[in-house]
C-alpha cells in the first residue's frame, strides 16, 4: 500500500504555519508498515487541489488529505473531491443535526455556513466528528481511496487513529500483504543522540543484516531523545516477541554505558514517571518556580489524578515573592542556597512531603553573576535537602523548557537514589 | 512566476524531521511576490525523484529542490536532474579542488565519496558552496529552470538569498511581471471561524472579483482564529496601501458584528496584549490558578521584560491551599465567590495591583455540582472585584488551555472596559 499525504491550505505554501500533519502522518504510516513515497502541499484553489488529488491518485493507492474541511468560503476540499469522484455533493441532514447540537451545547446559534460541513460527495462514507464540527470522509475512487480529515491536528490525529488507519490496514490485508509491525519508543533524558547511537552501535550494525528489527533515534527537542525500536513479524506474537527481546537488549546496552537515562516508554512523559513514584510511596509534592514561571506545575497537572499527590505551587517570579512568601533569606536569588530555601519554603507553606524548586537565569542577560542557562534545582524530600546545578543551552524559551524537564528528572533520580539498596 | 518547492529525503516522508525548508522558502517567495502553488516531499529513490521533478516542471515555471546533494550513496538529486535534463553528469575539477581545500583546512583527508559532489549535469551552472561542501545548481530546462540546494537549512538559506532569489527575480522581470505581496494577520478570541466568516461574507465575495486582496481564516486551536489579509500590489507602496485600507474595513465589519474580539496583529499573543495594557498603566499582576495549574503564569513569563509587571502566582491545586494560602472561605471551590476570593487573595499575598484567578472543572468528572468545562475567572483590579463564567469544550488539556487564554482575554476586556469613556 502506497499512501500519499496532501496537505491543503494557502497558509502552508506561504510558510505561515509549519506542516506538522504530514510529519505526524508520515511517522504513523511508517510505524504501521505502510509506504509513503510523496507528500504534497497545495493552496486553497479548486483547480489546483483537483490537480494535486489526481497527481496523488496517479502514483499512490491511497491519499490522505488534511485541511480545507472548515465552514468558510475558502474550505473547498469537499468540492474538489466531488470533482475528482465525478459525483455531486449531497447535504447530509444527520451531520446538520450533530453540528447544530454542538452549537446548542455551547449556547450559541449555528451560523448558516456551517451547513457546508454537512455536504458529502455522493458515495463517500462519513467519519463522524468527535472533537470539532467538521466530519471526515472516506471516498472510494475506483480501486483506490481518498480520505479527508480536518487540518486541525487535534481533530486529524483522532480521526486517523479511529477510522483511517483501520481502513488502510484492512485494505492492506485484502491485497495479501502480511506483516505485523510493532514499535516501541524508549524515552531518554540527559544523554546526546550521538552518545546513545554509540552505546548501541554494534547492535545497530548486526540488525542491519537481519532486517527484522530496526533502531532509529529521534531528537525530540525539549522532551529528550527517543530510541524507537520497530519489529516486523509474520504475525502479532512474533512481532511482540522480537520487540520484547530487543528492548531488553537495548536497555542493557544503554544502562551499562549511560546510566539511568531511560525515564519512560512510548507516550509516558517525565511527569508520568514522577507521578508513579509519588503514588507508590504515598508522597505529596509542592513546587516553587522562578524562571520556569509555572511550566513545571502545568506539566504535573496534565497527569490524570494529579490531585491525589500534587498540592500546588508558587510562581515566585519577583525576588520579593521569594523572600516574603517562601521565606528565602534576602540575598542573591540565583544560588544553590536560594533553590533549597525555595523548596523547603513551598513544602512548608503548602504542607507537602516533597518540595521541588527551580531558580536560574533564562537570559539574555546574566544575573547574580551567572551566565544565561545557569539553573539551580532545589529538592526537599521530607526534610532531606539537596540541590543540582545545571548548565542549559538555548534561548529564553528553551532554557525555561529544559529547566522544567531537568528539574523533574532531578526529582526522579533523587527519589530512586534515596530508595536504592545500599 | 510559479515556483514549486521539492524537498528530497526519506526522513521527511518518515516524519523523522520537520520540513522547515519548504516553510521558509514559502515565506521568502511570498514576500517577493513569487507565487507558489505546490510543494512536494519525495524520498531518496531515483525513479520517484525524477517523477516529482517532472510533475513540478509540468505545473510551475521554476522548481527549487532541497536536499540529496550530500556525499553518500543515498544522495541522488544530481543524477535525477541529469535524467530530467537529458544530459550526462560531468565531474568539475574546480569543485574537486574547493572540497579538497576545505578538508585540508580542517586537517582531514577528503573521503573519496565527496567527489560525487563535484558531478554537475552538463549545461547547469554551479552555485559555489560557502558554508558546506556541496555546491548548488542552476539548471535551465527549456523555458523553465530547476534550482538545487543542500537540505541543511543553514546552507540552503544562504544560497537562496545569494543566487536563487536574484535569478528568479530577473526571470520575473523578463516576463514583465511585477507584484509585491504583503500580508497581515488579525488575531481573534471569543468567536467561531464561521461567525467571523459571516461577518465579512459580503466583502469576501467582493474581493473574489477584484483579485487584489484575499481573506483567509486560520483556526489556530487554543490561540483562537486568525484572519489573514493578503494584498498584491504593483509595488511596495501600493501593497501597503491596499492592506491598510482592507484592515480598517475588516476591523470595522468584525467589530460591528462581534465586538472586541481582535486582540492582536501578526505575531502578537494574548499575553503581549496583557503586557501592553499593564505597562501602559504601570500596574503589576499576580495570578492564582487551580485547574490551569500554572499555564497562565508560564504564558505571561514568555513576554520579554515580564519582570517589570509580573509578580508571580500561586497554583492552588488542592482545596486546602486555596483556604490556607489564599484565604478563600472554606466551601465549594468551583464558584464565582471562590474565583473572586482567589483573585483578591493572591493580589494581597503577592502585593500586586491586579489579581487574576481561575477555578473550574477540567473533567472528566463533575465537581461541586458543575459539569466539566465550567470555569470561573475571578478579577481584582485594584480592589474592584468581578467574575466571568465560562463554558468550555474539549477534554482536560483543552479545557485547561482554553481556560488560560480565556482568563487572559477576560482581563484584557476588564481593563479596557474600566478605562472606556462612559
Amino acid at each position: 500500500m502506497r499512501v500519499e499525504v496532501v496537505a491543503v491550505g494557502t497558509e502552508l505554501l506561504l510558510g505561515q504555519i509549519p506542516d506538522t500533519n504530514s510529519q505526524w502522518l508520515g511517522e504513523q504510516l511508517a510505524a504501521n508498515g505502510l509506504s509513503s513515497h510523496f507528500h504534497q502541499h497545495v493552496g486553497d484553489n479548486l483547480e489546483r487541489i483537483v490537480l494535486a488529488f489526481r497527481t496523488a491518485l496517479a502514483r499512490a493507492d491511497a491519499v490522505i488529505v488534511c485541511g480545507g474541511l472548515g465552514p468558510t468560503q475558502d474550505d473547498i476540499t469537499r468540492a474538489a473531491i466531488a470533482e475528482v469522484m465525478n459525483v455531486p455533493l449531497v447535504r447530509d441532514e444527520t451531520i446538520v443535526d450533530v453540528i447544530r447540537t454542538m452549537f446548542n451545547a455551547r449556547s450559541r446559534a449555528m451560523p448558516d455556513n456551517n451547513l457546508l460541513q454537512a455536504d458529502v460527495p455522493q458515495g463517500a462514507r462519513v467519519i463522524a466528528q468527535s472533537r470539532g464540527t467538521a466530519p471526515g470522509l472516506i471516498c472510494p475512487i475506483g480501486q483506490k481511496v481518498l480520505y479527508a480529515v480536518p487540518g486541525v491536528p487535534y481533530e486529524m490525529t483522532e480521526m486517523f487513529e479511529r477510522a483511517i488507519l483501520p481502513d488502510l490496514l484492512a485494505r492492506q490485508r485484502e491485497q495479501g500483504e502480511r506483516a505485523v509491525i510493532k514499535s516501541r519508543v524508549l524515552r531518554t533524558w540527559g544523554s546526546s543522540e550521538s552518545a546513545l547511537a554509540e552505546a548501541v552501535a554494534d547492535r545497530f550494525t548486526e540488525l542491519e543484516q537481519s532486517g527484522r528489527v530496526t533502531i532509529a533515534f529521534l531528537a525530540s527537542g525539549i522532551e529528550g531523545i527517543k530510541v524507537r525500536l520497530t519489529a516486523r513479524g509474520d504475525d502479532d506474537a512474533m512481532a511482540r516477541a522480537l520487540l520484547g527481546e530487543e528492548e531488553a537488549l537495548i536497555r542493557g546496552l544503554i544502562g551499562e554505558r549511560l546510566g539511568d537515562v531511560i525515564f519512560g516508554v512510548d507516550d509516558e512523559t517525565m511527569e508520568d514517571a514522577i507521578a508513579r513514584r509519588l503514588r507508590d510511596r504515598d508522597l505529596t509534592l509542592a513546587v516553587a518556580e522562578s524562571l520556569t514561571g509555572g511550566l513545571i506545575a502545568s506539566r504535573l497537572v496534565n497527569v490524570p489524578g494529579a490531585s491525589t499527590w500534587f498540592r500546588g505551587g508558587v510562581v515566585s517570579y519577583a525576588s520579593e515573592v521569594k523572600y516574603e512568601v517562601l521565606d528565602v533569606p534576602v540575598g542573591p536569588v540565583v544560588s544553590p542556597e536560594a533553590a533549597q530555601a525555595m523548596a523547603t519554603g513551598v513544602r512548608t507553606l503548602l504542607r507537602a512531603d516533597v518540595g521541588l524548586a527551580v531558580t536560574g537565569v533564562a537570559g539574555p542577560d546574566p544575573q547574580d553573576g551567572h551566565d544565561p542557562g545557569t539553573v539551580f534545582v532545589g529538592l526537599d524530600l521530607e526534610g532531606a535537602v539537596s540541590h543540582v546545578r545545571l548548565r542549559l543551552p538555548g534561548d529564553r524559551p528553551r532554557v525555561r523548557a529544559y529547566s522544567a524537564i531537568s528539574a523533574l528528572d532531578a526529582l526522579r533520580r533523587a527519589i530512586d537514589q534515596r530508595d536504592a539498596p545500599r
